[in-house]
């Protein structure tokens, strides 16, 4: 662990979350911009459906910050039969905001370069785990920006981040 | 600018570019996965083609590292109807790796909070356009895996960032 005297830093804990979150609220608004019926049907060349893509975010965040900081295993579950609706992926998207306010902030300066096995496979830092969680989430939302084009729907600003 | 005394840093410079070359050198592989016509030539739902997609990378990551090292302002411009082939891409891409390790470096740490109005137009501080260049990539990236998964070609591993 780094324990050197430093005058800045480049990036705080607060900034990496206002950063995710930033992207959160821009994933929520592709997950929005889907007809219901395409959210959950629609795909090219036999990928996930957005709402597929959209569970395993939602599989990830939350999960991943509880055992972080409560510093148990947890088994990755992607399954979330229950989110079936635009509205209920939408709930949970809007719930797992909360608790990634409460959850995060619970991680200590020195717990970010802590070795954590997450979900009892990816045995690296806290904080490449956390940025794993964001650009995942980058990665999957350019694919749902591709299936909205592909539907004639024209996707939010990538630089849109606000609520 | 922040001068508070750090006991540590979640992100070192040093980490930051060693994650965004990670990333290069995974965009790098997604170029290779196209064949040479469809690298040019195709697209879905009127997107730009893969190609037209790294141009913009190319376009951003040395140019906007030169204009952030020099304090100049360069006009932004992402044509290069030079690049009109897959090895010349590939080379392209191959000699911003290089000038990436020679610019980056020159940022000092107090210059990573300075607000730089990069390309005359996008004023914020450097490790915010920083982050958006490495966040851009990860987007139009996802996008190509869409390509090529519609191409039935199989992309390579998300985590996969070895050169």
């Amino acid at each position: 662990m780094e324990q050197t005297i430093q005058t800045n830093e480049i990036l705080t804990p607060t900034e990496f979350l206002k950063n995710w979150q930033g992207h959160r609220a821009l994933t929520r608004k592709v997950i929005e911009a889907f007809p219901e019926k395409e959210l959950f049907e629609f795909s090219i060349g036999n990928m996930r459906t957005f709402a597929e893509l959209t569970k395993e975010l939602l599989s990830i965040a939350v999960p991943g910050l509880k055992e972080i900081v409560t510093d148990m295993t947890i088994a990755y579950d992607e399954q979330h039969p229950e989110l079936n609706t635009k509205t209920a992926l939408l709930q949970a998207w809007d719930k797992a905001t909360e608790q990634i306010n409460i959850y995060y902030p619970q991680i200590t300066k020195e717990n970010f370069r802590k070795v954590n096995n997450l979900f009892g496979q990816y045995n690296f830092p806290v904080i490449d785990n956390l940025f794993y969680f964001v650009e995942n989430e980058i990665h999957h939302r350019g694919q749902g920006y591709v299936y909205l084009r592909a539907l004639g729907i024209e996707p939010p600003f990538f630089w849109d981040r606000n609520r």
